[in-house]
């Protein structure tokens, strides 16, 4: 979808003109009454689910979560998917041409807040002819985003479903997104963002990047379950910096999968997005303050092992919306994988989820 | 010291000739029998305490710890520091010159294991004319020496003290490391671990290593209370990558200063010692079995917010002790300060320290 009226941005820039992918599963209604928006997390994309009609092999990254009998029953909901603005999957980002000047904008693409896409996706929801989302719903930084939709147009959202999220990113958030970029932005290879025009990428920063993304993902108990100290080679110690033990194998993989597909100036946005999301902050701290405009219903998920954003950080959420006297379903989900376990199948999480939609239906589809 | 009969390392490799450096603080009695001996961890030395002498300004590294009057009184006991093999602070290691080739060792420098820093380190002992000490003790990979000893030179060791470390690494633990090596080996100043003869310093890598291993060894809560999500400027966001958050510039300024005095084949040599530690690796997994030799009495300290070597990492040593009938005292100190909390003078843990040590000098003083 083509935008060619300026959109203004928190930062005070504005961009011209630019173009959303998206990818919509089910059928919106005659009354329009089942949209549920998915915004995505830091690496993912508007292919929330189902398989790449170009590659069957890609399928959708909430794909256990969204679908014919899911737990977002797409033949009753009409689920919409959108790739940020700034992102590296289709829609306009660094890796852009911008018309200003005929070339790649790099690093001149404007610094986006998770506000600058709830603004971007409500202009998307209003070409689709979607007044009112049935819920928007999203883990981690699309958790941040459900939230930031659930102030920003209070009329427009019926649930708020913010899992495995947090109101604000701590200060050793901060610090873990400040190695990524810092390894990303001294990589030689980075050209100070115009890398693109010397044919290459800052692989290595990225390799960094996602290894630490892959640290904080994982819980401490699962990555010990799964690796452990096991050694690739089986037998004894190699004395050497080669790949030894097996979660070092998995992390280098994982890291050289990301650098192939991910882009750097995209990894730079977004986790300064993420760093930036405060709903408190202009309401002098108080988060309670900051959502008594909120309509919504709301259902909130933590995982007992996430560490990234710990349950925590979730109560601090729901405390804020029982202050406001809001509807709100809060669990804390005691499964293994840490912040991962958002993208997973737990039956208990999902049936939970289930249950939220079933609820939903009732009130939007009657 | 001067060592010139070779030593046999864990790896099978050996080292011809090889110098360690040490300090030592108090006197040795007539029966010998006050010494303590004090390894380092990652990045620390021989200079446990004092101000050297040829720069007044550079205070030893636990001398809050070591020093008269302190809980390691210097009046009562003789203390030895020592700069392990392979680290950069005058020990051989990396940057010195193989006598074999007449070029700096570089990558060339055996990959080195905490037992075979005991060994070292019992050498020097000998050479110091001490067969005993009345303890060893060290805090996180200066735990493992002082484990170490006590089950390869149970005769040798009166008391081991072990201070917020841990029986063998995590997963994470490793992951951690591997980030910070990867970092440091593919940045293009490494030059394969030959940047000496560049004349250059693998500065970029060595930056990302320290700013992980910061994060690492504080607490999120102390993290929180020390800069929050305080902006450098203080008013409003940048909208920029540059620093702007005040944990940005702290981490920064730590990366710096690190990488201007750390040698990063050093860093590589550690970190790989860390992953290697497993005393009970050799006895199938069964840390008890490992720790059946010792004959020391044992001080165990861990720290309630220390979520690199949490206190559930102490008390697997303190089982395996118990289970073999050892005198041992654990403490899990309450104290926000994570990991780093073993170099601060929290009151009550210095007064247990002070307390166990009045024990020791009571034994070997009478």
């Amino acid at each position: 979808m083509r935008f060619s009226e300026p959109l203004a941005l928190r930062s005070g820039a504005s961009i011209a003109d630019y173009e959303l992918v998206y990818e919509t599963y089910g059928k919106l209604n005659a009354q329009r009454s089942n949209a549920v928006l998915i915004p995505h997390a830091l690496n993912a994309s508007h292919h929330v689910a189902g398989r790449s009609a170009e590659d069957p092999d890609d399928i959708g990254w909430w794909d256990n979560m969204v679908g014919p009998g899911k737990p977002i029953d797409t033949n009753r909901f009409f689920v919409v998917g959108v790739n940020n603005l700034g992102s590296c999957f289709g829609s306009t980002g660094p890796m852009s041409i911008n018309p200003a000047t005929g070339l790649r904008y790099g690093p001149d693409f404007p610094v986006v807040t998770v506000e600058d896409w709830v603004d971007t996706q409500a202009r998307l929801a209003d070409a689709l002819g979607i007044g009112r989302f049935a819920a928007v719903m999203g883990g981690s930084l699309g958790g941040m985003q459900a939230l930031a939709w659930s102030h920003l147009y209070p009329q427009r959202v019926g649930h708020c479903v913010a899992i495995a999220t947090t109101p604000k990113l701590s200060a050793q958030n901060i610090a873990f997104n400040e190695v990524a970029r810092r390894a990303i932005i001294t990589d030689p290879e980075f050209h100070g963002g115009r890398f693109y025009d010397h044919g290459v990428v800052p692989a290595r920063g990225l390799h960094v990047a996602r290894m630490i993304g892959h640290i904080t993902y994982l819980s401490d108990d699962v990555m010990a379950e799964r690796f452990g100290r096991m050694l690739r080679g089986g037998a004894g110690y190699g004395f050497s910096f080669d790949v030894e033990f097996e979660i070092e194998s998995y992390l280098r993989y994982q890291a050289e999968k990301f650098a192939a597909y991910f882009d750097a100036n995209t990894y730079l946005l977004i986790t300064r997005a993420l760093d930036y999301f405060d709903p408190a902050q202009s309401h002098g701290g108080d988060l309670a303050s900051a959502l008594s405009v909120t309509q919504a219903g709301f259902l909130v998920i933590s995982f007992s092992t996430d560490w990234r954003f710990s349950p925590a950080r979730s109560r601090e959420i729901v405390q804020a919306l029982l202050r406001n006297g809001r509807d709100v379903t809060y669990a804390e989900v005691d499964a293994p994988h840490g912040h991962d376990a958002f993208l997973l199948d737990d039956p208990q999480y999902h049936s939970l989820v289930r249950g939220y939609f079933e609820r939903i239906a009732t009130e939007v589809l009657a």
